[in-house]
């Protein structure tokens, strides 16, 4: 009780941070990444033995389908120091390599999961990607929430974001249905994508309707996300086993009654979308294929019909029927987007052709780049507005 | 269109990897951690340049402050491995440290940040830690939401907990108030705490009402978490410049109108609990005492009154008369907790002792270890089935 206020500081500084997991060793604070009024950044990294410090990004040009790297400068002090030119606005990532290691910055506390791997992210603003930030606008709630999917037979978890203003209005909300690609999970589209940001912003903007966003898990043979179901914490994958079984296309439904059944939203195939990246963008397109009467709008983001010709799964049977028959029953907007450097260009350039040929009706936007995050945070920014009008 | 199965899982495999940073460098597959049927756990790091490798864990017992250290050994491939004794049931946390520096281990996509330090984990189950796991019972949702605070004249953000069935039922539910420790915000007890595993498996084990959870950010200068506010992403800090300010306590009646307000609950002073940690701790004590009309169950983890002697707020002066009012009007349940090694064990004695004077009831729990998350986990798997009973 007689504890001054300058120890009891010291106390909490000195006990805490060491049993608290604060870095002890690290004598001198250093700032990285630092983000200068030009856009340029330094990143720093106290590494006085190692014999080479580099850098990994997505913001320098990229060495074939790696990432690019570039070199740090060690000083006096033994802190390796580099500095990037000025760069545009975006959500960048970033590892940094030490002595061949790939290791995260210790001095950014803001880390992102893709897939089993962690990397350091940081947002250069004044651009795009003010919109990936959190301002101080008003905010959507964030819930994840477990369903049952009585096709999987399973308790599945779900995150949804709800706009502004839904827990305290009479108001019936759309609902854009929003899936990640291969290797992600019902948590990608909120860490990498930035949804609740790039969705909060556009409403604060009058850009987007007020809207529920649910992202589901893509993947049929899971639960839940890495580390949030009752299996084991094994490094997360890539491709799942069972990604050509048609399961996630046909389990939707089971999504959609449950949002439609808990949720105050519209339940008219006006008011819903549904969207999809890379998998995803597959699955959007076989889904709302398969349930014509269902959706107003469709989204298929750097992807096309993908699934290998002995697919077994019944919604990927009589397919340009199906797609045939979505034509006949319409729809608002049917809208693909991808980069020019995509792996998958010519699969879209193919399936577009296929549409085409059958005079469906879809909107197009072609964009720099490849298979990337950049993308994908850039066609819901783009998607978003379109929708619900 | 025509590519094949195969074909396609290679391009997805080889093109995705690189794009989607999963790590491409890593030639070989190795498994870390790798946890044994006996509970031994072996760790592995593809290093093979490096003069030498440890690891650095709560596993290990400790040096001084500093967590405890071992050292790997490398084999003939250049992989670095060390196992580890049989471990008791834990969350445990780790980093791997490589020729002096810490990194995490590539490995293991399962981290947690503690306060500016990033943590991998593992949980070691067949004993208490496997409340801490993700079981196949019903799960209550988590919720990351925004409410308005007319004292502090910020909105916030808080994450609230509600129990299995919420959403169905007609039922109004208690709700326990709980609070983080100083570098903590509204994340850390569900990251840190597993507070949702926790209560979702004490309530299926019938050892625990349903209750709602609300976990609140106890730094009065901050609206959200580091990296969830339109604050910069700086490093997060261990001490807030105004924790001695009484604000957090003087504006957590805002709180309470938000959930009362909002959620289906009862609001009765013996269907609220306040429960907190160390600064959290200090935070539940003053609260409670400052209204003593309101909570019926007060927790206090590894704590005391903390504040120094001349702190200015409101909520600090006249103290013992507040404590004796408190006890006066009376309430279910005062439960205090702290280890034995905890460098605030003696503030604790000196508080108890105060409330001996006063013949103010309390229970008291002495437990092994110090300031730990490994403590408040338990605290909380206490504390929660003595509520509301």
């Amino acid at each position: 009780m007689k504890i001054t206020h300058l120890l009891m500081a010291l106390v909490f500084a000195t006990c805490c941070f060491a049993q608290e997991n604060v870095n002890f060793g690290q004598q001198k604070e250093i700032v990285s990444p630092e983000i200068h009024a030009d856009n340029s950044v330094t990143f720093r990294m106290v590494a006085p033995d190692a014999k080479k410090v580099q850098i990994e990004s997505d913001f320098l040009p990229p060495s074939g389908f790696a990432k690019g790297t570039a070199d740090f400068k060690k000083d006096a002090d033994g802190i390796w120091t580099f500095t990037s030119d000025k760069l545009a606005s975006e959500l960048y990532s970033y590892q940094f390599i030490i002595d061949g290691i790939k290791v995260h910055d210790p001095n950014n506390a803001f880390l992102i999961r893709d897939v089993s791997t962690i990397v350091n992210v940081f947002i250069i603003g004044n651009g795009k990607a003010d919109d990936y930030k959190t301002k101080d606008v008003p905010h959507g709630t964030v819930t994840r929430r477990w369903y049952d999917s009585p096709t999987l037979k399973m308790s599945r978890r779900v995150t949804i974001y709800t706009p502004p203003g839904y827990e305290t209005s009479n108001e019936k909300y759309p609902t854009l249905y929003l899936m990640h690609g291969a290797g992600g999970d019902e948590e990608a589209w909120i860490a990498l994508g930035r949804t609740a940001q790039i969705i909060d912003n556009l409403i604060a903007e009058k850009k987007a309707r007020p809207m529920l966003v649910v992202m589901t898990n893509g993947n049929a043979n899971q639960t839940a996300a890495p580390g949030e179901s009752s299996a084991a914490w094994t490094k997360p994958i890539f491709i799942q086993p069972d990604i050509w079984s048609g399961n996630t296309e046909k389990a939707y439904p089971d999504v959609i009654k449950f949002v439609e059944s808990n949720y105050r939203v519209k339940k008219e195939k006006a008011s819903r979308a549904i969207a999809g990246l890379s998998m995803g963008g597959m699955h959007s397109l076989t889904i709302s294929a398969n349930n014509p009467d269902t959706f107003g709008y469709v989204g298929v983001f750097s992807s096309a019909q993908l699934q290998p010709k002995d697919a077994k799964g019944d919604v990927y049977q009589n397919f340009d029927q199906k797609l045939k028959t979505q034509k006949e029953k319409g729809f608002k907007l049917y809208w693909i987007a991808i980069g020019n450097t995509d792996f998958l260009f010519k699969q879209s350039n193919e399936f577009r052709a296929k549409l085409d040929a059958m005079k469906f009706p879809y909107k197009y936007m072609e964009s720099q780049g490849g298979h990337t995050w950049s993308n994908w945070r850039d066609y819901l920014t783009e998607f978003a507005p379109m929708l619900f009008k």
